[in-house]
């Protein structure tokens, strides 16, 4: 859709300073409509709506909060990590009156760390006898409130950043250094950066559950607190991590360890919490993938006759989901980059209620918040019906079916594995990579994958809006017209690692592979 | 200046990602417009530029680095933040092959820590006999990668949540937790959250050099590296802190405790770094000051016949600072927050130069980052003259002392104290705070300041463009009209701290004071 009818919006200063549930004294908002937004998804992805705060009722914290972000999905992801940081590692938040040091010092929010409960360590076996996992080891108590990472092989790359930034260290880090040659999932016990992603086929790009579910399952006996991330697409392969599979295997896990409920004493009140965080990066599947799943469930089929399907749940509707981010600028098509970032309310560290704290709670990332996001998230949901949704959503996927079977038949034609995938319900298709010419002229973005022990040069397709069965067909025959040439290499991949890197002796803080993750350029 | 012709711009997905001086291979950017500004903001600030890589000959990495920012200065600060505490830090970056656990690994970067150096400890006295200085402590090895943060008490609330964000703990934090009872500023040893600011008088908001000295003193010989944000501008008082007179304080420190050159062995090469980072928090006045600097040297004078006041120096042609934040929703009034952060290459955590890494390389906070930030910048720029833009400067200037004397004879006439206040070239005048019918009509900003150990109500007016000597006047003769009763109230401000709020025992993380920032409501 188009944007440009809002220049109105650009003669005024929009800025949604604070938190979006209360109106500060910043008057040039456009908060009323950020709070339609928050609905409009809170509805959509089954959360607890319209938003409460205790004061309203919500004395369990079951309702939805959130924010539209002003930075895109990196902000949102961040802001999860910062979250689970503080919330998996005990710290509490507290009004409290000023330091001695001023006779009239204003009262001030201070953080402190919880101490470790007495009764942290589960009781062993007899009541959790059922179960099937080893006992809890010595160290339990003392990783109590030291959280770690876990993400796919697949993730952004913007991921690794953010908990390098945040400091909640991956497995792999915190592996190496306090668990050298103990990782369960390889057979020298080498600790991995990231999680395997080949659920389904080598490179499928969707999370192996099993490799997560032994990893967690080591730290989880160890007494850390789980973060862990899944993609709901992930940004080359657009693969979409099970959620449902995933929990299926960590909550008896949690549930052994006592991760599933921790009370902590927060100065004389208890704070209930859980001693794992579930962040979906829904950077582009969360925008619409329920409305594929409308389609689904209204017996929609694709032109090509074959029946829309049904899409792994990723929502509030499962209880252990902490947090969702979203983009503006990939689905909705929004011109800057901006997004939506959704939790609820008992996740929150939050200030306690205090009269003299009138303004609006600094609840968000920023403090400062882009007032644009809101108007055009407003204005894109304000115009498209549910059906124009749904609409959009089966045409989509039906054009990656399309770019999918045009490229498979292409390979035939021209007698050449062209390595065509496509990971399932996934909005990109992959394949051999094109060369410099057809590269640029349909402006496709290329990586190097890793199959079967082999780097391959990859070119994939997005089935965004503006794809047109005209335009696939255009670039199918500019490949036929130019054969074997269509191609940046005709070689089966090159084996080996890469040359003339080594590794410095000195410890590890973290690590950002940024092969295969759309970071490279061509 | 109205910016609402730039609709054309919300057509198209602007989308600067990943570093300005890479183009990388997201074509739909704004990057030609962002390095102009960046240069332009350069040369206004004289730093070295137009910007160069190590591949252009600045091995030095004198060179001029910086990014446009999708949120407003808190994104520059929290930048800062971010890149001190790996520089500082002793965080490595470099481009390893992939571990072993896959044959075909890609490279990755990798973050190591380095070792603290064997002569870390400078040698006692006798190069550095003249010094006035006590010894190191026996603490300052294992303090050496353990940066600690300095600002003052004025210093804007997202600052403290960015420091907590970030993780460098502010010398209060780290004073209370590890040296109990011996802050050297207080009478009785206890650690104050943050550090005075009233260089000049009571409540003047600029930070008191003599007390940052002492502070950093205290840190510096226990080996810990200096982290200190100097404000130019401060929210609520619009003061500026004089980094002239910071640094000459703090220079012999940092030279004697041998924080001026660190040299750290990163990997066979050594990383030549300081052990300090200067940063300025300049969201208003970086944007401004440079041009009164010029009216001033040109010999401008004021309406009022008052001669243009020399603004003490902030910007790179101080060799101590690092690093400079700005916002454009302030001076510039872009329609969304934006803004702009500046350092010199041989700051910057690089990644070493790697012909695979062709893509653009993620300097930046965000992956994505606003396009449209630039536009507003360039368009801005492009459209200002300096000869205007210093014109503006000085008609600001020349209304924050006409409302502060307007105020004064206000004060005068009703025999009353409004506690009128104006800290040096501030844009913004403060005086005891209208009712909130006033406040209201008006919309002016309230705080709560502690003056004399006595809390007093404040409102706050900010000479920005659109205020004009009639909307002054009628500001004035609603007062006068209603005499007392234009104010919220008339005693002499509140003794004693906050009701009803105590201090719980558990290890402190981090204190957010919020009364007195321009946070609260009204």
């Amino acid at each position: 859709m188009s944007f440009d009818e809002l220049n109105d919006f650009l003669n005024v200063h929009l800025n949604n300073i604070g938190d979006p549930f209360v109106e500060g004294n910043c008057t040039t908002n456009t908060k009323f409509m950020e709070r339609a937004v928050l609905d409009y998804y809170a509805s959509l992805w089954n959360a607890n709506w319209p938003h409460k705060s205790s004061l309203l009722g919500d004395e369990e914290g079951n309702s939805y909060w959130g924010f539209l972000l002003t930075m895109g999905s990196t902000e949102g992801n961040m802001y999860a990590l910062w979250n689970a940081r503080d919330y998996l590692g005990g710290k509490i938040l507290l009004m409290e009156s000023g330091g001695d040091t001023k006779k009239a010092a204003a009262p001030r929010l201070v953080y402190r760390q919880a101490a470790v409960p007495p009764n942290a360590k589960p009781v062993p076996s007899q009541a959790r006898s059922a179960a099937p996992f080893p006992e809890c080891c010595d160290e339990f108590c003392e990783n109590y409130f030291s959280p770690v990472a876990f993400y796919s092989e697949d993730t952004h790359y913007s991921f690794t950043k953010a908990t390098r930034l945040i400091g909640i260290p991956t497995f792999g880090v915190v592996g190496e250094e306090k668990y050298p040659g103990m990782c369960p999932i390889t057979e020298d016990g080498k600790w991995p950066d990231e999680v395997p992603s080949h659920e389904e086929g080598p490179e499928d790009g969707t999370i192996r559950t099993e490799s997560l579910a032994e990893l967690v399952l080591f730290f989880a006996r160890r007494g850390h607190p789980i973060f862990v991330n899944l993609n709901y697409g992930t940004t080359f392969k657009g693969a979409y991590d099970s959620v449902v599979k995933a929990m299926a295997a960590l909550m008896p896990i949690f549930q052994f360890y006592g991760h599933d409920k921790r009370v902590i004493d927060a100065g004389g009140e208890e704070s209930v919490r859980t001693g794992f965080w579930i962040h979906v990066d829904g950077a582009l599947g969360a925008a619409y993938i329920p409305y594929l799943k409308m389609a689904a469930e209204e017996g929609c089929k694709f032109e090509d006759g074959g029946a829309v399907e049904v899409a792994p749940e990723f929502d509030f509707s499962l209880e252990a989901v902490h947090s969702i981010a979203m983009s503006g600028h990939k689905w909705m098509g929004a011109p800057i980059p901006c997004g939506l970032f959704m939790s609820k309310r008992r996740y929150q560290i939050n200030p306690p209620s205090n009269p003299i704290y009138t303004g609006t709670p600094d609840t968000t990332f920023a403090g400062s918040r882009n007032g644009l996001s809101a108007v055009f998230f407003w204005s894109y949901i304000s115009k498209h019906t549910l059906k124009q949704q749904i609409d959009k959503a089966v045409r989509c996927q039906g054009m990656a079916r399309f770019i999918y079977n045009t490229m498979t038949e292409l390979g035939k034609k021209l007698n050449l594995d062209l390595w065509v995938a496509r990971s399932p319900l996934s909005l990109t298709v992959r394949f051999r990579q094109l060369n410099d010419d057809l590269v640029f002229k349909y402006s496709l973005s290329n990586e190097t994958l890793v199959v079967n022990d082999v780097q391959r040069l990859i070119s994939h397709v997005f089935a965004m809006e503006h794809v047109t069965k005209e335009l696939v067909l255009m670039l199918a025959e500019d490949v036929m017209k130019l054969g074997p040439k269509a191609f940046k290499d005709l070689s089966d991949g090159t084996a080996g690692a890469s040359d003339g890197l080594t590794t410095m002796d000195a410890p590890l803080v973290s690590c950002v592979p940024f092969q295969g993750r759309g970071f490279s350029g061509n």
